[in-house]
């Protein structure tokens, strides 16, 4: 399965561990070079994610890797001074990104595993392996789960719009679409103002000999129109238990017009956080504005001028389809009935 | 009424004839450089019309410009060679924007003129610059017509979305509203691939001192579900005469966006065009798709990656509110009722 996936999306490119250090496949290079930011303690790990050297499923990929710099560190040193410093890493690590909640409940779980190393007197560094390799593999499974029921969506000669990077549950969809034999083509909207769809999803749809057109974008509600468009696909960096979708900006103008359009919209989720009943329990990131006044570090516009950045918009359930889970595709308003299992 | 202009909207800084030259307005370096792109011959001014030096309202003050170099290279010659020269000129002029009709009429209107100066043996030049001074005088009395219809259309706290350059009658729109009293901030999206909303509309907007705010072309619908935008006004290259709106892309997303949102939807006339009855009379120009690889002359993507650049699109008169024209506020539907007047 992780044969099909274009190279950013591999796991040992995303990060690995490799001879007492850390390697994060650069996103900020990519695609114009396929480069690796080494990292040779944690606190390097933690700058890199800061800067935005990796982004999407990476920062968690990366931090979890740097737990085993933190455990070369204290090897052979007591079991209390070995769970005092694995947790000041993990806490450094946490926060680098204070709202992704996934990083910070997945790297929660390497305690226990560190607590029965330590208790059972075997190498802690080993066991936190073991933890990661376990925890990259079932993330994976489940990505090929999501992915097959997504293939089932995709039919022989459709346009799929998508925005920003949808990474591995949608990427491995078209793979998996196209192993089957379907034709189809992806319109990528570029995502200003950082521009993952130019430089991220569209070189990996490339990659997979998947047909792939880059837009601006100021242009799906044209394509729609035009008829080029059957099927709207994204992921999302969090569903509200009540189907609300935050994802990329333009996400949501992008679900609009396709509901104007009766196209399908589809949303890839990667879990539910208990915490998140419904819109009302999202705050918006606004980030910094200079980032909308220039290009590639070129500005567009005098520095004077004001500008607003909001990362995430909302896209409410009732312009979603359908959700891809684990267990097929489901209904927005069903994901509550599913909010203890793991989709 | 022109005092009230900023600097890239004023006539004289979009194309003026000075001492034998022609002084173009050079909107490829604006806003961070106010500079003029001076023509010593016709010709020079048919490559900067082609070379995108102006755009907009441009074109049409920079050709007619251009036929006073014309004048001047035939001067005492007789009345066959002049004919025949400024024919040759009008011809190359047209050339250089075959979708232009608005350029073609109004250098068309120039023939007569330099007719009844020949037979009256009056100075052709001469001629010339009184009906350029004319012309120009009109066509900013019908901006300065429609800006006042506009003016009304905007309320004390609005916040205005508009999309690429609406130029003058928006402008003055803008600047008539301001002039009354009314406090309002008007949102700009960049405009893609080109970035006129960045480069042209924000800059204006910020020096008649109103409030603005840059986005990219990705937001609108956000800042809608924000409750931010209160009206959404454009210009349009053109509108059929059944009320389809023809202007830069993204215009039609936009106005999908407001409609879901109740938020009226005004667009500036320049004219009708009665061979325009419907959109199947429009062909959308499709540039080339180059310029969605690159910001600012740096590549975004692989250069082997497809793109697609349609330059225009087409919003259907169900999601216009009014036409804002020189007689008032129409209905779309109202137009064809007036095709036969100045609007």
């Amino acid at each position: 399965m992780i044969s099909l996936l274009p190279f950013i999306l591999r796991p040992e490119n995303m990060a690995r561990y490799e001879g007492g250090r850390v390697l994060i496949g650069d996103r900020s290079k990519f695609p114009f070079e396929k480069v690796f930011h080494v990292c040779e303690n944690l606190e390097e790990v933690a700058l890199a994610i800061e800067n935005m050297i990796t982004q999407g499923s990476g920062p968690w990929m990366a931090a979890a890797h740097a737990l085993l710099l933190a455990a070369d560190e204290v090897e052979g040193k007591s079991a209390d001074e070995v769970q005092q410093h694995l947790q000041r890493a993990r806490a450094r690590l946490v926060a680098t990104r204070p709202t992704n909640t996934a990083m910070a409940q997945r790297l929660q779980k390497s305690v226990p595993v560190v607590e029965t190393a330590l208790k059972q007197r075997r190498p802690v560094k080993a066991a936190l392996q073991n933890w990661i390799q376990d925890m990259v593999s079932r993330v994976y499974q489940d990505y090929a789960a999501r992915a097959r029921h997504g293939a089932q969506l995709i039919n022989e000669g459709d346009g799929i719009l998508t925005n920003c990077f949808a990474e591995t549950g949608f990427i491995l969809t078209l793979a998996m679409a196209a192993q089957q034999g379907k034709s189809f083509r992806v319109y990528v909207p570029e995502t200003r103002p950082y521009l993952q769809g130019a430089h991220l999803t569209a070189p990996s749809i490339h990659e997979l000999g998947i047909p792939v057109t880059l837009i601006t974008d100021n242009m799906p509600a044209a394509l729609m129109a035009q008829g080029k468009i059957h099927k709207y696909m994204t992921a999302a960096d969090l569903i509200t238990l009540d189907g609300h979708v935050v994802n990329k900006i333009g996400t949501y103008q992008n679900a609009l017009a396709s509901n104007h359009h009766h196209i399908p919209y589809y949303v890839f989720i990667w879990g539910l956080d208990p915490d998140k009943p419904d819109q009302n329990s999202i705050v918006v990131e606004e980030r910094n504005p200079d980032a909308v006044k220039q290009c590639l570090g070129q500005l567009t516009t005098l520095p004077e001028i004001d500008a607003v950045y909001p990362a995430f918009d909302i896209t409410p359930p009732d312009l979603v389809r359908g959700v891809v889970t684990t267990r097929g595709v489901l209904d927005p308003a069903e994901l509550i009935l599913h909010r203890n299992q793991s989709l």
